[in-house]
Parts: structure tokens; C-alpha cells; sequence
């Protein structure tokens, strides 16, 4: 199975394209779309998308992650193993979406015998990515793709910090529905003899709920969203707006 | 053949992870994305989806729903057996898309011996559909999943009334064209000698034709809809714009 | 394999409709959706999409691509045989993505014994597309469809000229990424002892690099594209935001 995470959208032809080549030379394989709508770029949005996501797919899944402001530059492309998955990404920080103790062995991708010729310097999605992740779907071990290196780049989300009250974090993601996805850990909210208070951006508290609908439609709550972070909702609404908050936005949390 | 329509959009991971869990446990299984694009929350035009689309898949096809604001809640997740196809939703509304004389049995899911571990209250469509779904799929009999149920919540879509003129009904859908989709049956339509006239909101009549073509580019049209209903259009252009009009808004005919 | 181009979106059951048609007549063929998000009756990008894309994919292929604004009318349905492709469109030029000299055979698709029925005069896609195809793709031999043509539609994207200082062409599309894809072919740009200056709408001059990243965040960067043409990029911005251009806007290139 490959998966596919790019900022390609799905209005031009980049990420079907991506397919006929995957397909043409593995016919069998299978392919999920897991997200083309990582805003252009933003390879934060890939690290959060692939971090949440790549644990539900099951073992001897190749992600191929092409979100790629360096394409065509002399940035490396990277294979990583990690956990029986096999990662295809660039090495500008994606990685970083897989904990560093769990990462086995990371090589540099250098086949140019099995690159489409010649290599497009806008579009080795197509070029390069495809034509390897074909490859290694049809068998070839993933540690003969290029050298191992020695180190590569990581970009890891911000982390929230202890404070005497509780936590000071931001906010990582703004889904579709409006929910702001926190860096506050989940587990540390459970099980207190008093709901936590949250602030984000100083505006009046919200507290923690189980679910959205504990509170009336239109009012805001506090959750522990499936990644395992606080999350900040409005039942039936949106937090984003209500609040006018967005990335980055500062969030506190009194325990 | 597993079918989806939620309203998870495509920016966040959401719709993805749905996927890897059920190829995780029912590898062969095929997946049709139907619709992620629902309007957040919006049960009425998750039912005119599933009611518009669910007699052209074919037998065996277990549909998963999941547009579901009261998740996490004790809301009831439903499993339902109609003309050969089964249906996972929540106990929202949603079921109303099937009629109920084609409904043949309808069980509460409760096994947990199935789900993830744990189950997230704000993301069970990963941690209950999917794994029941893929349960299903690889052969779980779809009247396992749980008891018999007495009732359960059907979310009609309005219906137009007949008048002395006609009919009076309103805009179901507004579809990416502009398009309105309304309540009014189409077979009420056809064969007459003069053909019907049709008010949106007040403003000057259209008249019925055939096809968007037969008038010209820019201007209004009614026609008998791909759903089998009254659908006033706009050739090459927007109704929606050019008629200001909305979801719910009046639609007359006169025969 | 069948491919799907279509101007439906996302939002509206109208793709995943088409797909339950062929998968019920064809349980094992793979659907690939290339683009469900051409504009709205734009015949121009989705031959762009068409043209850009089709190489891509595997000999055998099926390529299915509804922009019809004629659908109803007595438009014909075509069936082209191109390098072993397989093309099912309207005849409203949307075959002018293949060259000409490529093109094997077309023929008139006139087979109500596979269409479903009633056919709706306003959705083919899935009453007279997704059948034939489905047929097709299970073994019909794509001459049998109906009778051949003697000539057809061709929309030719349009064609950059030659000028004493280099060429003059226009912006045929525009990106997610606010990329300039233009019709000035990138082979007569490169091995030039000075790089070609370009100019958009007349704005000051921008330069060829090889990539984008040759140039610092935020500044315009001419490059020769994936799909072999002149592209005016930011980079990691939006050179239709920054230039104000859009499909049609003059380019100019001196040698």
C-alpha cells in the first residue's frame, strides 16, 4: 500500500499523475490519498498530518510525503524505516513526524536507473517519488535505495511547557470544522478532582468537557481530541472563529 | 466494497485515517470515497447524498456514514440492512435516506471487542466505524453487531405540496454548478401539453426544457433533474447567484 | 484501469455516483480520479489536465472526462483510440488534448442496449459514461461502441509565436500554487549562453533558473515546467498574487 501526502490539491493534475506512474509500474499496488491538501509548503501542517496518521496504517505501508519548497535543489530525498512502514519524503524536516527512537535506518535515495527520464527540477513527485515507491512496492528493499546517512533534518512541532498553574502551549492545527488542535498533552488532563481550565489568547476560560455536545450548540469546550492534545471546540461551530484564533495562537492551561 | 461520506474534508487527516484502519483489518476490501465535503454537521445534505447516490452502488456495499455531532455522546451508532447493502450511522437523522418500507432490520452497534482501544469521544468514525465496517466486510454477519432496534431517528427531507396551481417546495441543494435541486417530483412534470412554469423567491418565471443547452449560455432553465427532481439551472452560469437563492428557498410551479 | 476527469467537485455525490456505476458493472477494474475539480464547463483546462497527464499512464487505460456544458443535446459521444488509450468525452473538443497524428480512431458512442435507463438529460456522466466504460473495461472491444467518425472537435490550446526577439505566448493556466504555466515551449529556453529574460503583463523582467528554490523566498523565478513549458513562479509564494495575472495574461520571453 503507498499513501500519498502532498500540497498538490486536486485541481490541477499533479497528484493523479503521481498515480499513473505509481500505477504503470506497479499495477497492483494500492493507493490512499491520505491528505492533497496540505496547504502550500507548510511543512509543519505534513509533519502534523503524517504524525497523526501514520500509526493507523498498517505495517509494510509506504508513505510518500511530497510537500517540497527545495524541489530540484540539491536537498536530499530520504528513505526511512521505521516501525515495518517505509517513509519517501524530502529531507527538509518531514521526518520529524516520526519519533527519532523509532526511526531504524534512513538512506538517501540515489537510483537515477529507476527515475523517469529526464528529471523534471519542479516535479520529482512525479519523477523520482513515484517511480521509487513503485519500486519498493513491488519489492525492492527499501535499504538498497541509496547510502545510509549520517543525519538528516527533523522538524518537530513546539512543544508545551509546565508552568506552576499547568501548561503554556500554542495552537498546532485548525481543522475543517474550526477546532483548534493544541500541543497541551491529553494525559495530563485526565483524572483530576477539578476540570482544567483553558485560555486561548486570554479570552475568557473554557472547560474541559468529554465530547463537543456536552455543551450547548454554539458554546465552547474544552476537549482531549484523538491525537492525544487539548483541543478547544464550538459545538456545532467553530472555535476559530469565535475566538479568532489560529496557528500559533497561545494557549494556557490552569490544572 | 466499503462506500464513505462523512463530513471530514480533505486538508486534515481525518478522511485517511478512516481508510488505514479499515485496510489494516480488511486489506482487500475496495474503499470509494462518495463525499467527505459535507457541510460540517450538515445531516440534511448528508441524507440527500446518501439517498441521491445509494441505489446506483451495487449489492453488498456497506455504506459508513459519519456526519455526527453528538459523537461521544450515548447517541446510538445504528447498523442498518436495506436491499441488500448495509449502512453504518449514527442514530442522528441520517437513516431517513433509505425509505423506511425498504429498511429491513436495524441494530445498535455494541461491541466493543471490535473497536480500537481506547475510543476517542470526538473521533469514533476511526475507533467504531471503521473497524466494524472492515468486521463486516471480511464477513462479520451485519445482525451481529449488536440488538434489534425498536426505532430509531429518520431525517426526512421536506416534501413539495400540491396547490391548485401546482406545487410549492424549495431548494434542497445547491450543487457546485448553482444549481438548485428542489423537492418537486419530476414525473409530475412530464408529458403535459404547455410546459410547467417554475418561480424561485418571486422572480420572473422559467420555463421547463429538456436539457441546460436548450437555452442559451447565461440564461435561467428548469429541468427534470438527474435525482428525478425539479432542478432550476443556469446554462454555463449559477442559478444560486443569479436568483440570490439558498437551501430553503420557495420554489412555485404551476402546471 | 479507468480515469476520471471531471468538473463535479467534491461537495456533491455526483463523482462517487459514476464510480458506484462502474463498479457495479465492473467489480475489479481500479478507478483512479485524476481531477474532479476542472472549473466548472472549462473546456480549456480540462484539456490542459488531459494533455498534461495522459503519457503518464499505463498502455490500456481508460480515460473517462465529462465538462460537457452540451450534455442532453445532440452532442455526440465519443470513443478514441489513442497509443493504446482508451478516451470516452463529449464532442466538444475536449479531444484536441491528443495530437492529432496520434489519434488511431474515433468513434460515435450509440449503445442505449449498455446505457442505464432512463438515461437523464442532464447527467450522462453516470447513465451512458460510467456504463460504456464499465464495459469497456471488462472486455469490449472499443470499435464496437458504434459507428466511426469522420471528424470531430479539437480545442488546441493556444500556441505561443515566435518573434524577432523571442516568443510571445499567454498564461494557459494557473496552479494551486499561484504558478504561471504558459504556452512558451521550454526546449527552444535552454543551453543559451544568457538566460532568457521574461515579462508578464509587461511587470519587470524575471529570469530562468532551473528550480524555484534558485531564487530567495518570495521573489518571481522563471523555470522550463513539468509539463515541458515556460512557468513564471515565487518562490514560496503565489506569482499570480504578485503579478496579478491569470489564464490569458501576455507573456513575453527575449532570447
Amino acid at each position: 500500500m503507498i499513501v500519498l501526502v502532498t500540497d498538490f490539491g486536486l485541481a490541477d493534475p499533479y497528484a493523479g499523475v503521481v498515480k499513473g506512474v505509481i500505477l504503470g509500474r506497479a499495477p497492483g499496488v494500492r493507493i490512499v490519498d491520505l491528505c492533497h491538501e496540505v496547504p502550500p509548503q507548510d511543512l509543519r501542517h505534513a509533519v502534523f498530518v503524517l504524525a497523526s496518521s501514520r500509526t493507523f496504517f498498517p505495517e509494510g505501508t509506504i508513505f510518500v510525503t511530497v510537500v517540497d519548497p527545495g524541489v530540484g535543489t540539491d536537498r536530499r530525498i530520504l528513505c526511512a524505516i521505521a516501525g515495518g512502514q517505509v517513509h519517501l519524503a524530502p529531507d527538509n524536516g518531514i521526518l520529524g513526524a516520526i519519533p527519532a527512537d523509532r526511526v531504524e535506518a534512513v538512506h538517501a535515495v540515489e537510483r537515477p536507473d529507476l527515475y523517469l527520464s529526464p528529471v523534471s527540477p519542479t516535479f520529482q513527485g512525479r519523477d523520482v517519488f513515484a517511480p521509487v515507491a513503485a519500486a519498493i512496492a513491488t519489492g525492492l528493499d527499501p535499504r538498497s535505495v541509496g547510502p545510509p546517512v549520517e543525519s538528516y533534518l527533523r522538524l518537530e512541532l513546539p512543544r508545551a511547557r509546565r508552568t506552576a498553574e499547568g501548561w503554556t502551549g500554542e495552537v498546532l492545527v485548525v481543522d475543517r470544522f474550526g477546532n483548534l488542535v493544541t500541543n497541551v498533552p491529553g494525559d495530563s488532563l485526565a483524572g483530576l478532582r477539578t476540570p482544567p481550565r483553558v485560555w486561548v489568547r486570554g479570552m475568557p476560560a473554557v472547560s474541559l468537557a468529554r465530547s463537543y455536545a456536552d455543551r450547548a450548540p454554539g458554546e465552547l469546550v474544552a476537549v482531549v481530541g484523538s491525537s492525544g492534545y487539548l483541543e478547544v471546540a464550538v459545538n456545532r461551530g467553530s472555535a476559530a472563529a469565535k475566538l479568532s484564533a489560529a496557528v500559533g495562537s497561545v494557549v494556557e492551561v490552569w490544572l
